[in-house]
């Protein structure tokens, strides 16, 4: 099942995605989601709404080379731990929104990722247990500025910058994470492609790990890390992150002004 | 004025700290403290109530190498911007609480801090402009795995762990945060000492400089840096971060079961 967060004239609403249509459920929190996700009559046209993140995360815990040849390409060796960084939850931005490309930098990169989104409070559990916590799964950009990034060491400001989380379409409830090919388009060109299989830590271990550390709330979302074939975005364009069984989330670039 | 949240029974509210009694104000939102402080009637023995973290932050945004004597103990160079660094919502916790000792790490060290505490949206503001959105200024506690930050490089796990944000006990809204006395003790025993006319950067200049990258919401925290003679704690030690005009935050620690 597919299942996204609208705007809709004033209301907001959970839907499931049914081609190019929305039907309304009757549940409003993500915690609710995970219990039951229960249609209600209405079916509403997808071009009447506007797309919102999927949902609000408290926190945005991802993972730096988490694919083999990412770290090869960026010249680091292989983590033995996954390598955790905070986004702000101030980034996230939903499907067909424009990322600003801050003038504080000269190079701003894509990063096509699988996001893990919870759906229940999680505090030590083990990789076997995560599955019980993640709602479904969804697509991430994680919006980088390598200039900055290089700089600082710390990746924070480089991938703090309002509008660098990039964060849908929707949630896909009921896939297998592992084995999904994704891809990294811009301007309709392939810059990305790879297979959540080659992953060097599993969503499931990712969320066990991250756990151990920190309890995880509904709605927070764990970005996977991103294969190799990162690159620049320039003014102007339209940056999708595609992943199969999900869907695709698509972007435009504009200009800080 | 110093303006604290505190459990009272079922009833969560802000009030006006008075000696040893609490003054429930009007307000119940933090956007509306910058507005006006209206107190009630009411008075409240403050040893009936339980104190909570005196806002809940969205975001924590730290800042590392902000005094001169504590870059040169950690023998890092000093950074010629703010160096960021994020600590997620889920580890806050409020004066008299516990830090909990991690069973992944062998050190972890208290860093006694100056907080400022964001009460209005604040985004690409000027030093000058910064003021206006500051609600006031606490004591902050950023707790460190000391051994997993050198191993990670990034500071996120290291800094991450539930409880390592201690927050507290309340809000000075009306100091000057420049050439204020900051004391860490560890069992009643001084281990840092500075003044926080020796940051490099000043509060304004941090907030001026956070809102170039993200949107600060009201209840935001930004913890300033710490001075120098950062050490360890170990399991039943009381901790103190005492500021000058603010107030001690206690912390207690515990070692993970």
């Amino acid at each position: 099942m597919k299942i996204g967060r609208f705007k809709y004239g004033e209301r907001t609403i959970f839907g499931i995605i049914k081609g190019r249509e929305i039907v309304p459920v009757k549940e409003t929190r993500v915690s609710d989601l995970m219990e039951s996700i229960t249609p209600t009559d209405e079916v509403i046209p997808i071009r009447e709404t506007k797309f919102l993140s999927p949902t609000r995360p408290s926190k945005i815990v991802a993972v730096g080379l988490n694919y083999k040849a990412h770290a090869e390409e960026m010249g680091k060796p292989l983590p033995e731990e996954p390598l955790l960084f905070l986004k702000p939850s101030t980034a996230v931005i939903a499907n067909k929104m424009r990322i600003v490309l801050p003038s504080m930098s000269n190079r701003v990169d894509y990063e096509g990722e699988l996001a893990v989104v919870i759906g229940k409070k999680c505090r030590k559990v083990t990789p076997e247990e995560a599955k019980e916590y993640i709602l479904g799964y969804s697509c991430f950009n994680d919006v980088t500025a390598r200039d900055l990034q290089q700089k600082d060491v710390q990746y924070t400001r480089a991938k703090s910058f309002d509008t660098f989380a990039p964060y849908g379409p929707w949630i896909a409830t009921d896939i297998d994470p592992i084995g999904l090919k994704i891809t990294t388009k811009v301007n309709g060109e392939v810059r990305q492609e790879g297979n959540t299989e080659d992953m060097i830590f599993s969503p499931f271990e990712l969320v066990s790990f991250i756990s151990q550390v920190m309890t995880l709330l509904p709605g927070d979302v764990i970005a996977t890390g991103t294969p190799p074939g990162v690159g620049p975005l320039n003014e102007g364009d339209r940056v999708e992150v595609d992943i199969e069984g999900i869907g695709t989330l698509i972007n435009y670039t504009v200009k800080e002004s």
